[in-house]
């Protein structure tokens, strides 16, 4: 899967959390992002929004998004509304995009493709609907083989939706291979299967299959490598997704997992949610490693480090939160992104010794 | 939904597991079963085989089943292969079947009617294929709605796939309902849903929409009544299935669970699962009563109860197993369909009382 060039749909949502997969695609795939759409914030770039990713153009609508040079050669649906169908407010857009010579990526819940006005668009005009969230047809059962891998499973977990599991998984690629460790990345959802080029989302398969998806994206990403990196779904404790998140972790069967959360989030987030109250970390690092161990009784896997989200924070307050979390649960705590990754890849490294070394004769 | 009679499809596999709506069928819809399709046992009947049903024929051919008076208008696909895909070796029975002028009624993963080949010949001959497992198109993320429901909710849950889940479930309505008290049943697999005649297949919806699908179905079948039960799924230990078994529990937010189990399986059923072996059943109870708190942090859901299916078992065993597992838990305890219910209901109205006078000012 080619990655082409694009400007990224992001009307009225960008910079806050449900424009999130627009965000990851400034962070991990800068050169591929031509512009973002959203009227709100004509004439800035994207650093003026969300203090990162240079001088990308914010513009106000497509005409000004194929004005660009270099021009956008899709346009990806940058936001990712609850329950996951399009809103038809954006069906206009779309019309204009593939009449403009622009494939769409989307990674949406309900297909592009199937859609019947816009795949007969589509098809009319040679243009290709690309959908992130679409499973492989030939899905099955899991039945444990994730424990088959050479590398060392590590899976970020959260304490809830929106806390970092993605981005920690991939700042742990990044440094890990800066330090010559080969690693490889098993997408979940559709932003990281867009930063991957491959990958299943999970959350998009027949419930019957998530451990089966799971342990396929594991063995094919842990192929050569040292180290699988898979990216977590969901949080055990949310009511809407907790199902995608046992079957991820029962399929993933992590030696080595890393908590995300975000410092201070006393219930899960949204308003759908919130009437469920979350526990102190070291209550959510006991649930997982419980959980896991339901399916996974002989080689218990474990929280070995914290990796918070603390964009919300000011350095002060973001410094103390991370002392907190150390004193609370003692273990190694970072913000990867204001602070470094480094104190989770060494946690992560102790744990491939560990088990590299339990695993010899 | 209008049920049809059925001539029952159940070749190589009737009297095992894997035709378990088969004998479903057979004891909560006899009056709609014809026959039984398995040439294994031609000229038998079904209470040679499986010890109850009385003297509904079991049939070598299609052509044997639609001599009978009265014939069926329905073949019934009884059994439920892993995975829930059509055997290739079913097709032309299926076609002879559509051509005799039957409907075809499936409970596969994969819809009769998205299959071409099938679903022409159908249209051409104006028949019909159901697919009971086919979700409604309109499904959403859960938020807890369950909570809203005057009626007591009750959960069948499991150590283990294929331990009589849905049979209590069935059994207590049976039985409540003669009681006088008005009971709904919110079927979540195929063959409840054949028995009831309404319901959702929640492991064959997508992941993220389990709870929600969940949610839906306990609020629909708990209007104007004072239990409502809810046909429990999977395990929360079986590492094929969790998924779907999480996400239930936590669109169902129950206040009482009934667990099911069978005496003496000491690991999870079934070749691709037996690594992962099932601990003493006052665990499970734990592992259950703590995974349901988890997103129904104040009202927590208990088991009030012990269901054993006990039918590989001699009577001296049976009953040595229930007892048991009564030192062991301290809870009431039958084999419902071979010692009867009562036990059971009694826990269930004294926990509906429980919640009746904590939720009374």
């Amino acid at each position: 899967m080619r990655t082409p060039r694009f400007t990224v749909l992001a009307e009225g949502a960008f910079g806050v959390e449900t424009a999130k997969t627009a965000t990851s695609a400034i962070r991990y795939l800068p050169e591929r992002v031509s512009s973002i759409l959203d009227s709100r914030f004509a004439a800035s770039t994207v650093t003026d929004v969300i203090g990162f990713g240079g001088a990308i153009p914010i513009v106000s609508s497509l005409s000004e998004a194929l004005a660009l040079e270099p021009g956008p050669e899709a346009l990806l649906i940058g936001i990712a509304p609850q329950g996951g169908t399009l809103p038809e407010a954006w069906r206009g857009m779309l019309h204009d995009a593939l009449k403009a010579g622009l494939d769409v990526w989307s990674g949406l819940h309900t297909h592009l493709s199937r859609d019947p006005d816009l795949s007969a668009l589509a098809a009319a005009l040679g243009r290709s609907l690309v959908d992130l969230r679409k499973p492989p047809p030939d899905l099955v059962v899991g039945t444990g083989l994730a424990q088959r891998t050479t590398a060392l499973r590590v899976l970020t977990v959260g304490s809830d939706c929106n806390v970092g599991k993605m981005t920690t998984a991939l700042e742990l690629r990044r440094e890990l291979e800066e330090r010559g460790v080969r690693t490889g990345f098993a997408a979940t959802g559709q932003t990281g299967i867009l930063i991957a080029g491959s990958g299943i989302a999970v959350d998009a398969v027949l419930s019957d299959f998530v451990s089966g998806a799971t342990e396929r994206v594991t063995l094919e990403a842990a192929r050569d490598t040292d180290v699988v990196l898979i990216e977590g779904q969901g949080s055990l404790m949310h009511p809407g997704y907790s199902a995608v998140t046992l079957g991820l972790l029962h399929g993933a069967l992590p030696q080595c997992m890393v908590l995300c959360a975000m410092p201070g989030r006393g219930s899960i987030y949204g308003g759908n949610h919130d009437w469920v109250s979350l526990p102190p970390l070291e209550e959510v690092i006991r649930r997982y490693e419980e959980a896991l161990s339901w399916a996974h009784p002989d080689t218990p896997g474990k929280v070995v480090a914290v990796s918070l989200a603390t964009y919300d924070l000011d350095e002060e307050e973001a410094k103390a939160a991370v002392e907190e979390v150390i004193r609370m649960t003692g273990l190694p705590v970072t913000d990867p992104i204001r602070f470094g990754v480094e104190p989770i890849v060494a946690a992560v490294e102790a744990r491939r010794a560990d088990v590299t070394a339990a695993a010899s004769p």
